[in-house]
């Protein structure tokens, strides 16, 4: 059995092409790439990462190099949810949900980048699957584009081949969210998909307003409309509105992702492999939503959902996130006929360019 | 309006004087103590901390020095609610529950120091109180101490003057459990208060023959029974046996507590200052525990909870906990007739020997 013999961890500090808001993150200037690479005594290296929108990087180092290497080092790599539940528990007091999710979710890509590597598989196939493509949608953080610029940019994913679409809601006049959504939906015609995202920007009666003004435009989802915590809240919402809705990026355990499928009246669950769990993580929300009867979508690093999304006969889209991880990798992700391609490779399929992060190291 | 000039966080890694141990957590031999220093243009200085039991501090001290402090200096002091809705959504993609929950703690302990000092008034008063007692329980990390050892440590808190002990439970087997229950009630004869604490070891089915063991020893609450997540498994529990539930120092957000407050049918809550988001988050609980009905008490830090739970008229029993932040303050909690008594200094009352901690801080 391999044993994990080194664990060396990053973080670094991307910059992006231009500043990106959104409706209650602010601007973004930069985002976070924390990387944890694991050699084993025969020799291979599992290499599992996560992100953020530039805050928690330190502190996901350091539980990284101090809570969870410690651990790890000597332990077998066979055992990836034993690994996890003990990273888990390890953490628990001060986990649950925050930094150290992120933490545990890089390493367990890691172990997964391991077994893939080790038995010579792919990511598709150690996740079951028999499809090799997925629906993609491009997205970006677009609230603080003028409708000018907005509509440049999403005819940029129609040149690329994208067959749906996603843009920001949430600006300070409800008309101008909606003159923007029906200058979309002219834009890309009638048979391409457009979603919506208020990045939980909404009170509950804001979001029922908006969801009645967006209804003739033909929205595949309203996403994060409001709280992703205010469970009740989204409940309520479907009831009274006609546009499905979508969460699950800032669900980060398997018990608040059972609690939303559950009760909160969703038709897309967006888990994103980077904070609920890593691939384990990912795949156990997938199976929850399987049983429940819900479609199972992606949130960021499209590189490593691209296998994910492709494995599950009840995928629906997967996001292409506008942090641009991708740069730094030696494969991008392209479409065939509006379907992003999983890769071949044995293991995640994702191989970081190291001379190209090297310069944005935090030390 | 005061204005934050300057802040300085600091890690302290303290030892305990032996090795502890109870059902969950594996054996303790240090905690962790990080602090945060706020320095206002007046002159003034507000001391925050929270503690872990070994795990996290420096993630914690990242988020500290990297997320909070750069937002925290230059804004005025005065609006602690605002600061601490700014510092919670700051981080909310990587924070609740986790690291950045606790750090958030300290700030927020912080500001109330400097509320108190700036105005002349101690906790209890900045709380609203009357009374300057509050019932109080010592409770020791001790399931790994012989039955011979358990009861001579439970002694001490008896000469020490103590009307209310807690233990732990979850030995590998339930009538060791139950014979150590009923020494300790021997030992204490019938009419001091005595709870029981699992730290979640028990599965559903095992916490329910645990209670109806314990019953006849006349528990006052058994706490932590199972996962603090298992919601649903609370209130089955609640409604199968007779000793009241209690439960809280691993719930860290408002919505935790609603979600448990509303569904578990607990009798006694126990939000930490440390890791429920501070002076403000305890008071918050505090108050829904007031509007539900159900009896408010704490876990952890007594130096700082006698304060608050002196100041709240349906506050249950403080637990005078086994991690010793009182070694290295200048206050120490003393009891006067079995209750413990509150500091009249303004601010939070606590102030450390900064000499004393300097050997253990991390660099």
């Amino acid at each position: 059995m391999p044993k994990i013999v080194a664990a060396e961890s990053h973080l670094f500090e991307l910059p992006l092409p231009e500043k990106m808001g959104d409706a209650k993150h602010g601007l973004h200037e930069h985002f976070e790439l924390p990387i944890i690479r694991l050699t084993t005594d025969n020799g291979l290296e599992g290499v599992g990462y996560t992100y953020t929108g530039g805050v928690g990087g330190r502190a996901i180092l350091a539980h990284l190099k101090h809570d969870l290497t410690p651990m790890l080092l000597g332990m077998e790599t066979q055992d990836i949810q034993g690994l996890f539940e003990a990273m888990y528990w390890k953490t628990h007091y001060v986990g649950r949900g925050g930094a150290a999710g992120f933490a545990i979710s890089a390493v367990d890509i890691a172990l997964w980048d391991l077994k893939g590597k080790s038995e010579g598989r792919s990511l598709v196939q150690l996740a079951g699957g028999n499809s090799k493509t997925t629906r993609a949608y491009a997205g970006g953080i677009d609230l603080n584009f003028s409708t000018e610029k907005l509509l440049s940019n999403v005819k940029g994913y129609l040149d690329r081949g994208f067959e749906a679409v996603k843009i920001k809601v949430g600006r300070p006049d409800l008309a101008e969210d909606t003159a923007r959504v029906a200058a979309i939906r002219t834009l890309i015609g009638p048979d391409r998909a457009l979603m919506v995202d208020a990045n939980y920007g909404f009170s509950r009666d804001e979001a029922k307003a908006a969801s009645d003004a967006f209804a003739p435009y033909d929205v595949l989802w309203f996403e994060e409309p409001i709280d992703p915590e205010d469970i009740e809240g989204y409940a309520w919402l479907a009831e009274k509105t006609s546009i499905p809705l979508a969460q699950g990026e800032n669900l980060h355990s398997a018990n608040e992702f059972r609690q939303v499928i559950k009760n909160a009246n969703v038709t897309y669950i967006q888990p994103d492999a980077s904070n609920c769990g890593g691939i384990s993580g990912w795949l156990e929300v997938a199976l929850m939503a399987k049983k429940a009867g819900l479609t199972v979508c992606s949130h960021g690093m499209q590189e490593l959902h691209v296998s994910l999304m492709s494995s599950q006969a009840h995928a629906g889209w997967m996001e292409v996130h506008s942090f641009p991880i991708e740069a730094y990798t030696k494969r991008q992700i392209h479409l065939e006929n509006g379907l992003a391609v999983a890769p071949d490779e044995p293991g995640i399929g994702v191989e970081f360019i190291w001379e190209k992060l090297a310069p944005f190291e935090v030390h």
